[in-house]
């Protein structure tokens, strides 16, 4: 039998394994920031409407610059972002890591590097590596937020042809401000005056979650800052991988020069434009998830664990003297929490209160268990 | 206004236009290689059966080795390729470009080295320059065959890591047997021989329309061979974005290192699938796309023009001392053919009997205008 490493791969993939979380068959998976209502009936209709539409039209080649789906979730950006933004300024993608991809392809790439404030999200520096970027691992403070003197000597230290911001930063759910995006943005232009800059991408996968506001403004008169965004999670479209950008005209001209042709299927297209009509029915399940996810902070604090400021639909919780093994006693109780490697703590998405509650009464049996 | 090169892109890619066909909207368009032939109706409908599902499920992320989807293909190439294989040897992704991709990022790159022989599908060259891998032009004779022997001597010399065999091949519509697969897959391991050889891609995008059999019996007992294939062509799916490969199960894993996670949606498996459940429809214009592709390639011999022999549905014609004078005037009588920059030669998409015979009288007049 053939392995891996009979075959001429890259020196750098020998030995590696594939990202992604176990997929376990339990009862409560509450372990990769899922949205745990299904789409209304109305919704799943209407995508059938609209893929029967599209699927009569599946021999052609689907329309390459998305333009009727652009323009929607600019006008979704507009209404809900607090900024006017318009279709030429959006770019769409199979989900947000290959918007990610693509920028790196563009901005990054061999003898480039890209900076992340760790722990943040893993794919940013697996994709950085995958497009041959060189990684470098900013710091953040034990509370997991970002020092912004400290971010800043990183930069100018290391002077990062590409700066990711993830906020709500996964897996510590920690927001971070416009004060802090804007003095990261000056210093990675000044370490990078010499050339045209850096790029700036503001990872807002989970904005719709957060008590703060959208970064989106900040974009207007800087053409390096990107803003990230998914219909994975606010949008209950995990399935769908339909992740978005919004910057500068010329940062979506750009990604044009490295895109695969024709990237975005006719089927995927016509599914978003579905999910976007029903935009206000979405947002009400934010609305609920967001006082499940407050409900998980204040009911862990109150049984005895420290938590992490969360403006996401995910719990960071602990300090734990092994992870893995409460990751374990957590699914032995019939309950799939997220282990992210960040030593001491542990992730919880938030789900529908009875799976929240089944998760409050495992960890609070833990609890008592130890005390005992 | 910001342009492009206001922006830190990569120097590379200063000067450069995205790829793509011009879209224009004209009665007649042969220039895509899309099949002529909507779905028929029930299959729409079982899309829309199978999409309705996969949307009640939609906020959940897919299946992130869509093992179901794998398992069909492999039970359709088992049935039509000449070769049992199974859902291991099988690995599926957005279109034949992001199996191209993933093939480049594990098994080219920075440092390496592929090499096709053009005129060719012009992505090999372009995904292969994205991926930060070297390119190479190998030779193609006058009537745009593989020479074994010039093409021994290419990957002798210059020993690439990739090797890019298309067949039938885009944009000439030549196909490549058996024989010159197998000297050239020796000659790259021969080349290599130093490290675990050369990887050899067999690209049949449009290997259902070939007067001859699938070389996909090839990939038994060579593990760095790998037949690329895709949806778009013979089961009418451009739309869809589906490519898939068959390999040595070595190969699937190894591409899982690069893979973006979840990079295959929900909706896309769903449809994918209700089309390979048509398989037996969708072929049956396959037949007859083929005749109608070799009426093109008989009529335009007879009214006076060079014709490449072609297994493809698609057929280049020539030859001109401008094809780009050629292609505009074909235009003019509302007709988009496709001008793949191969000089003096032109390439038409089979179509319905109806816009074959429309592309024959433009071209037919056109004949007549030289002649008086």
């Amino acid at each position: 039998m053939t392995r891996i490493d009979d075959l001429p791969i890259r020196d750098e993939l020998r030995g590696k394994s594939p990202y992604g979380a176990p997929q376990l068959d339990v009862p409560v998976r509450l372990n990769t920031n899922e949205n745990p209502y299904p789409l209304p009936e109305p919704l799943v209709r209407r995508i059938a409407e609209r893929v029967t539409e599209a699927a009569r039209r599946l021999n052609r080649y689907p329309d390459r610059d998305a333009v009727e789906l652009r323009t929607e979730l600019a006008r979704y950006l507009s209404r809900t972002g607090g900024h006017e933004v318009t279709k030429d300024q959006v770019w769409a993608a199979n989900g947000s890591n290959e918007i990610i991809q693509q920028l790196l392809q563009t901005f990054g790439g061999p003898g480039r590097t890209a900076i992340g404030f760790e722990p943040s999200y893993s794919m940013h520096a697996l994709i950085s590596r995958g497009t041959g970027t060189g990684w470098l691992s900013g710091p953040r403070t034990e509370d997991f937020t970002i020092d912004v003197g400290a971010a800043v000597a990183a930069i100018a230290e290391h002077r990062p042809d590409v700066v990711f911001i993830c906020s709500p930063n996964n897996p510590t759910g920690t927001a971070v401000d416009a004060d802090t995006v804007l003095a990261l943005y000056e210093a990675a232009q000044t370490a990078k005056a010499d050339s045209a800059g850096a790029l700036v991408v503001v990872d807002e996968a989970y904005g719709e979650f957060s008590h703060r506001p959208s970064l989106l403004p900040l974009i207007e008169g800087r053409p390096n800052l990107v803003v990230s965004r998914t219909m994975s999670k606010a949008f209950g479209a995990a399935g769908l991988r339909l992740g978005y950008l919004a910057a500068d005209p010329a940062v979506v001209d750009a990604v044009q020069l490295v895109r695969l042709p024709y990237h975005l299927s006719s089927v995927t297209q016509a599914t978003a434009l579905a999910a976007l009509e029903h935009t206000d029915t979405l947002l009400k399940y934010v609305e609920q998830l967001k006082a499940e996810r407050d409900r998980l902070v204040t009911e862990l604090r109150a049984i005895g664990y420290e938590v992490t400021e969360s403006d996401a639909n995910f719990v960071q919780f602990g300090r734990f003297r092994s992870a893995p093994e409460v990751w374990q006693k957590i699914l032995d109780r019939g309950v799939l929490v997220r282990d992210n490697g960040v030593p001491g703590w542990l992730r919880v998405t938030a789900g529908t209160p009875a799976e929240n509650d089944a998760f409050l009464d495992a960890v609070r049996e833990l609890k008592k268990e130890q005390s005992s």
